[in-house]
């Protein structure tokens, strides 16, 4: 209904797949994203020389692992070559990509590498709230240590770039928090809130609408009266818990700051419930959507 | 209309603002509790020997430190001798009591201090949310080192007990959170996982109906689904965040472990606004709804 989708994987164990559980659905390989099939079929493109592995889930975790990573590189490719006009993204067990040999730090890791990027960002989004991430899979107790006056003037920079140029805001407005209880208490509870405040100030300087560091615990309700079009979050789940109360199988994945359009489901493999139709779709509808509303914001605007 | 209120302060100066605010309210001077005065009128207990300041907000800081101190040992030898069911507090400035001259850490500290009470646990509440704190005003830099099992035991348990007494619930389900993201990748992130779980073991052996340590970013949503009656966090903004989002006004603080019932607004004493009337006063009248609710709780209950 909303675009034209193209599957990178091996159509032979979907169409089996969509049998067992009685879907309806069908298959057909094509050579090129531009290839007519008839309508109602989806196309699917083979990467060559890649086996797949015959049982879903656990069993075949090594196979699953070398074959998902070739699916993430075809597909990294083709968008960066602007062959498809963005990429959606499944989840992929980064254990079973290092089990099957391959360094790996994770999609978003190796897509940034292959487009040259040196600075992403991990944006969460549903439909009343955007996070941005300044540090993303970390222990806590390595959250201070690695906030970076650099590194957070980045996120911001890349978030506002983002809204303006994929969800048509022309001048977003971004809440940044503070990493500390009550914003750190007038400085009483350390430098944190300091470095936080001069990376605002230089992205203000660059006439951006930013505002922060805001105590954590009282911003969220303020996003949600409308006040921002999106947070910057110092850690994890200090977005992700608004988030994901809001938004528990809705929200998606965005990476922003690569040069092609790229989302992604928010959630894991599920290996225990592979192959058995139980998994939401939610997640994975939600990002295609995404996808195509961002595309459709950047042709608007270009 | 839910109690018999009384209220510890300077019936002049609370009379002399009603006027200015046109509330209409009458404040009657009573020695004792139990003293009957005319229908309509607020009962005012004075502190002897205690002058209260003139001007309302920062210009009288340190009388202002002095005077509320004073009524919150008041308050708390009251309900601590059992001369009232139940103390709520508003809140007070503790920079005020400082330069005061007076050593504070803070309302509940001291209340603790007054009635013995080792531990103590620092819940807030609203309609659909509770949530109980193993740290609270710590530098986010300082959280991970402040945890420990038993720290973390002493919570679950206060916090199951608290249910069981004051809220009516005979076996109070209550979820405890991670302190890392994705609940520490499965040891991968830190021993604070293995540390919470021992402490939840040691709770169910108590035959506690306790779960976790639970991904933080994906509970809340459970907890509005009906899992949990409460969740223990690990830190401040872990358990703020959710609850100030959901109850951004409307939210109490309950101190469970306490001898007497306690419950306080869950917010600060906002000078710059002070005596114009234009504070919320719904936290005040949360915290008085639900220590009425809990004094009623725990008499169906003995």
């Amino acid at each position: 209904e909303v675009c034209h989708p193209l599957v990178i994987g091996n159509s032979r164990i979907l169409a089996r797949t969509a049998d067992d559980l009685g879907l309806g659905l069908k298959f057909v390989n094509v050579e090129d994203p531009s290839q007519k099939i008839s309508p109602g079929a989806f196309p699917v493109l083979a990467v060559p020389a890649c086996s797949s592995p015959e049982t879903p889930g656990p069993l075949s975790k090594v196979e699953g692992g070398r074959v998902s990573f070739a699916y993430v590189a075809k597909g990294g490719k083709m968008a960066f070559n602007g062959e498809v006009q963005a990429l959606v993204t499944g989840p992929v067990s980064k254990e079973a990509i290092a089990e099957a040999g391959i360094p790996f730090r994770g999609h978003t890791e190796y897509l940034a590498e292959i487009s040259r990027t040196p600075n992403f960002v991990m944006m969460l989004a549903g439909e009343k709230l955007r996070v941005a991430l300044v540090t993303t899979h970390l222990p806590l107790r390595d959250v201070p240590g690695a906030l970076e006056e650099e590194k957070i003037f980045s996120v911001i920079r890349i978030t506002c770039r983002g809204l303006r140029d994929f969800f048509g805001f022309s001048a977003p407005r971004v809440a940044v928090t503070a990493l500390n209880p009550h914003g750190g208490e007038g400085g009483l509870f350390g430098r944190e809130e300091t470095m936080i405040s001069r990376a605002i100030a230089r992205a203000r300087e660059q006439r951006l609408e930013v505002s922060g560091p805001w105590p954590a615990d009282s911003l969220f309700h303020r996003v949600l009266q409308g006040e921002f079009e999106a947070v910057v979050c110092m850690y994890h789940d200090q977005g992700l818990i608004p988030l994901k109360m809001l938004h528990f199988d809705s929200a998606v994945n965005i990476t922003l700051g690569l040069p092609f359009i790229r989302t992604s489901v928010d959630h894991g493999v599920a290996y225990d419930i592979a192959g058995q139709g139980r998994a939401s779709s939610r997640s994975m509808e939600e990002a295609i959507r995404m996808a195509v509303e961002m595309v459709k914001k950047r042709n608007t605007k270009s």
